[in-house]
């Protein structure tokens, strides 16, 4: 962690770490909208993130232990996956969707990820985390990071 | 609510809300420390806010509706109670401070009432929210409001 400490409340420290405008809506189409790359989370975002602020939170991220970042070498784009860190961010995106779901104004007919599993409970909140670790930290995380390091 | 909204996501709708870095820590000292007079929470917020934003955040909260202030006539000081959608944030307060216990450097020996609602599960969440509407919205704050009427 490269983050200082305002107090030692852990509400305050995780604010430190994505408590901004914008990085639990990157980890949103991360976890949700498995995106790997720089341009499809530049790209599909629907609140349009400027270039420059996602590459600043993509580092920050990465700084922060939420993400790692594997080059793949001249020609082929990076991939960003999550780490156990990142990962855990699900029952706060769930938690948060809930909120905005019931009191954000969002039409009722909108029903995305987040609501669906906030209303099914923190059971399957655990069974995406266990999918998100095969995917981000399993066999083909395993598979990148070595063509990264040959 | 009185926000723009970025996108039809709820995660984006909520934070616009309550995703700056105070209005959280401010929900947190009302919801945990019962914080209810701009003095107190000014005055013993760890993370030291300072007033012309605390003035902000607090009128941001009641636009939004998750706060409700009750002016108490002269040399009286406002109170702010919770509303509904204000008793709502439990389960965020609940799991970012989880993620902040286990990642955000807090050390080890500091436990507070987040990490204990977080490993006790949504069913003792539950129980702290009714203890809130007790005394947010219960007989305390129908009969402040009711002097503040009159």
């Amino acid at each position: 962690m490269t983050t200082e400490l305002r107090s030692d409340c852990p509400i305050a420290a995780a604010l430190e770490v994505f408590g901004d405008r914008w990085s639990l809506l990157v980890l949103r189409d991360i976890v949700f909208g498995d995106r790997r790359h720089f341009r499809q989370l530049e790209r599909e975002m629907k609140e349009k993130i400027a270039p420059n602020i996602l590459v600043d939170r993509l580092r920050k991220l990465v700084d922060a232990g939420l993400l790692t970042k594997q080059d793949r070498g001249p020609g082929r784009t990076a991939v960003y996956s999550l780490t156990e860190a990142g990962i855990s961010i699900v029952p706060v995106l769930v938690t948060v969707g809930g909120w905005g779901a019931r009191y954000g104004g969002i039409p009722a007919e909108v029903q995305g990820p987040p609501q669906e599993l906030e209303a099914s409970g923190p059971e399957h909140w655990e069974e995406l985390m266990a999918e998100l670790r095969e995917r981000h930290l399993g066999g083909g995380a395993q598979r990148a990071a070595a063509r990264s390091t040959r």
